[in-house]
């Protein structure tokens, strides 16, 4: 971290700077010139606030150079983590994993049929809303432990492990209970009680969403989290960010496969679905992915998506969904993965 | 809500979708020109998803026209909303309400000798973190019930009515035996299970944020969430916007003033500390936001902002505090209202 | 176009607005309900400027539903628009082109020798800048002049068309002399003279980078302003847009693939140098973007990067960028293409 | 500036990148720790390229800590720059300067009749566009010289100085002839060949108008590299930026009142008409950025808004316009200003 001193700063105060810095396990180098005066910490200085440090009248500006996570960084597991859910693995150079399944859970025999056909498709996990975090209050917001319920017969009819999202940390045992992935949707994922609850309460891999308008690093931070109270398993899951774009619902941000690979050892998934709205461009953003090197899809299927109870507009049919995976195997092998 | 079908649908889908409407109790206006075919339906459209008719795969664009919200809506409700605060009023004509207090609860104390600065400087509220939303889960995480009772302990002390941040709905018991009006942070804007939960389980008002990426109708939406499930004394609070630039934590976005009282009845205040997240810009953007007919102004004091626990950059010393409601009580003058 | 009128209107006004639209040749349907009054305008509604209309005190929202552009329109001229450069065609179904070379022209001994590099590890165009746009006035601006005539050689030696950005209208002759591929920079997307100018003054195909910060829509009514001014050979390129991400210089928008063939008949290319702005992303985004379906790629390509006069961080060395080639011609392949 | 450079970098290219920046006249103090090693750079780090730096292989993050900015730099220049407009001042403590005008020009009647208008209102300045920038090329395109010489007249009338806008540097003979200000328009600010045109061709006052989607650090560098080209006359005007707000065209910064004025000498003046694109909401932000302590104001003016030929939803009537200038001259008084 490199904190920059005014010029002409009080020297009793700087003193006073540095002592606290080195109480805290840190060196300080302290680099003086005719314009500027800057100290550089070393040492760990994750635990750190720059805020806080830049309150003090004496300086100017703090810059932090070390990542602030350390569970979810590559630089300390260097090794890729691989994520088990019921013997499907995800991450590393593991077959790359389709989930597929509506946006809401509508009944069971609707969940029960779908699961049927994203299983026939290739799909090896079933998704299904059972909670919706909708912008409306007079919008559906979901069948809740009926349609958990729901999905866990289709898992026993059809084997396909399940993932939902999770809205309130008194649900944690529901999910425990009955859920292979849980779900941390965009708008939660600073929904810093929720994420210290699905660390310390659970085991169970976790799927954390990008939120609509946060960075790389506030997203790293959020695993960062979850995996600080006691639950390693995260996988990310990057769904569009919001631009000023209007011809989709957002931007898919495929850059993160790279990144997330370089910065952190945790498996990256990608949903086309939320990030484009539009079921016309999910197969290509869906082969763009695997060619980027994603560790998984999760993609919104429907039967009759001018029926669905939620965002039927950027559903797949279950015949356009097998033709997305044929395809998408096609472009793992050239990259020298499978699906 | 006007619905854009496509050129040449089957003539039975269009039937069903204007018996669709009509059942709804919607009059459908089929317009019907060379290159364009539309359907403008009038009356409650409120509960209408416009996804949902999105995925119409006769549709080709749905466009709303009235505003989504009914109980924020200041069609149905002309007069301003005023909110009562043990005697404190916010919104209408009423006394422009200066609320202060630190960043973080720090002890009791802290907490004690600064409420009885905010107040002599003019204060008519204390605020104060004592749960705390860090991006690190390694920063300080606030004193919590400590907290509170703190805050308890120094309402007493100085008749200052109090405002704290809720994060979990598991402490709403906590906050309306304690707090006199309950703060839904920024970053749980859109934590719909949180607004759902201070909707029904209290009558305390609810200070509002905007979220950092947030468009002022998904902020008014959620208001409406917790209006809508029976608590109807919400107040708005701009606290800035996340934007490309980096002089300034976020950017203030000052016409949220008229419009929000153009659209809604609720009270609107402002946050200059976080919104600038630099003390030196706070008292200008008070002055302004009280030019502009804000309610009220919410403000970040600390003793030693260069110790404060989190935030100090952005806090004003009680006597810069002092200053700005001076100046700013002029300004309230030119303008009709008072502080 | 949907104008939507107020409540009590004045019926003479509205007689007057319905007149207006009516002498422009539209069809207007007029539907009326409890709450809303709507008007329908059926025919060519792209010369109507929605700003001016909703500046009639009687109107309350106008909302557009054709596209606000024509000779860029996918609906009107449904074949794709294949661009020939001396025997190089992009677009349709054609090889993928690869463009590479470096960011600005260093020397005539430079670019020959990057020209003969490129061309070997299968680039079909060299790409370099003479006239730089530089944030600082005091960076490097460019060879000019003699930054062209250096390419000019250097196409002579290896028969590479080649491509290099215009940032005035002056130098136009010299652009259409010279160059084989005019480029406009993302901050000139919208530098609405220089747009007319290079549709008016040359039919050399134009490379429209996409703004920072601009829409889909935008940039193809900036296509459309170079081809209504009568250069119909307009390739789009994408750069990446800025967003609150700082691990990335700016975010690469693939979407913009499917979009742009869906919306446009003009070819899009990609590049992943400036977006990224990290070589080490490069190749990852250039398998997505062929995956995507792009009709090209523009890649910064440098012997020696650390020695770059501008942009090194974000340049390939020539072994890395043939790699990058032939891994992409693997993946376009699979979407049965070539490169 | 601080270099940071890669663990077990090879020492002589360290030696080699360490002598690079000395040659430069710069100090290097070099800060080795057990997980980072920085180099800090004393001097004058202006003229050097940060990609560039960054771009060596051994460089894993460069940080600049001194302002990019010379000319414009309060640092250098610690006095107000106060510019003179045929006596009107603007800058300092002068009187704060209220240009109105219509959006475009749209004859001699026209313009002549509205600067009788906006003078007896109390603006000192008339605004109006000649050449207009539109996002469509079937847009109306300003009258041109005929538009310049309509102003031209009105001022010979009225005794208001003239601002409009320049595009092209063709035009900048025409415009230091006629014009008393030139306005750079937003879509315009990093049209460096333009800004260089002004800075060399020209010593009229420069109205350079904030890009929409661009930081305040940009700005300014598009300030200096109009100053750095001998043309110190910068006058900067924030017209709003692009957010994700839709209930405004834009959202205007104020912020940016204060910190232009902390990092640079020259003045500042607001557009709220462009930044709000609403009538309604204008008198309450020129009140605002009053408040803040705006330089001056741009507002659009036209006597019957719903027949302007441009941006008429954004147009106060005269009589508004009056209303505002005696509101605003009040809230000017509490801090010690007129207007």
């Amino acid at each position: 971290m490199i904190v920059t001193v005014k010029k002409n700063a009080d020297p009793k105060l700087l003193k006073d700077l540095i002592a606290s810095f080195e109480k805290r396990g840190l060196q300080v180098n302290d680099s003086q010139g005719s314009n500027y005066h800057i100290l550089g910490l070393i040492g760990d200085t994750t635990l750190l606030d720059e805020k806080m440090i830049k309150a003090n009248p004496i300086v100017d500006e703090v810059t932090r150079i070390a990542a602030p996570y350390k569970k979810a960084n590559r630089l300390f597991h260097p090794e890729d983590t691989i994520i088990d859910i019921n013997g499907i693995k995800i991450g590393g150079n593991e077959k790359i994993a389709v989930i597929g399944g509506p946006c809401s859970v509508e009944g069971l025999d609707q969940i029960c049929s779908l699961a049927e056909k994203v299983k026939e498709a290739g799909a090896v996990m079933l998704r299904g809303g059972a909670y919706k975090p909708r912008t409306s209050p007079y919008a559906f917001q979901g069948l809740e432990t009926e349609g958990i319920l729901d999905m866990v017969e289709a898992r026993k009819r059809t084997g396909l492990s399940i993932v939902s999202e999770l809205m309130d940390s008194d649900q944690i045992e529901e999910f425990d209970k009955y859920v292979d992935m849980i779900q941390i949707g965009a708008r939660n994922m600073q929904n810093f009680t929720l994420l210290k609850a699905v660390g310390k309460k659970t085991k169970k891999p976790v799927l954390l969403k990008r939120g609509l308008a946060n960075t790389i690093e506030e997203w790293i931070m959020s695993a960062e989290y979850i995996m600080a109270s006691g639950n390693p398993n995260v996988v990310l899951c990057e769904r569009g960010i919001r631009t000023f774009e209007k011809y989709t619902r957002n931007t898919l941000d495929l850059s993160v496969v790279p990144i997330i690979k370089e910065k952190t050892h945790l498996p990256i998934i990608i949903d086309p679905s939320h990030a484009t709205g539009n079921w016309k461009y999910i197969e290509t953003m869906s082969l763009a992915a695997v060619a980027a090197g994603a560790d998984g899809l999760i993609i919104e299927v429907h039967e009759n998506p001018e029926c669905a109870w939620s965002d039927g507009a950027q559903c797949l049919k279950p015949d356009k969904f097998k033709h997305l995976i044929d395809k998408a195997r096609n472009i793992a092998h050239v990259i020298g993965r499978d699906i």
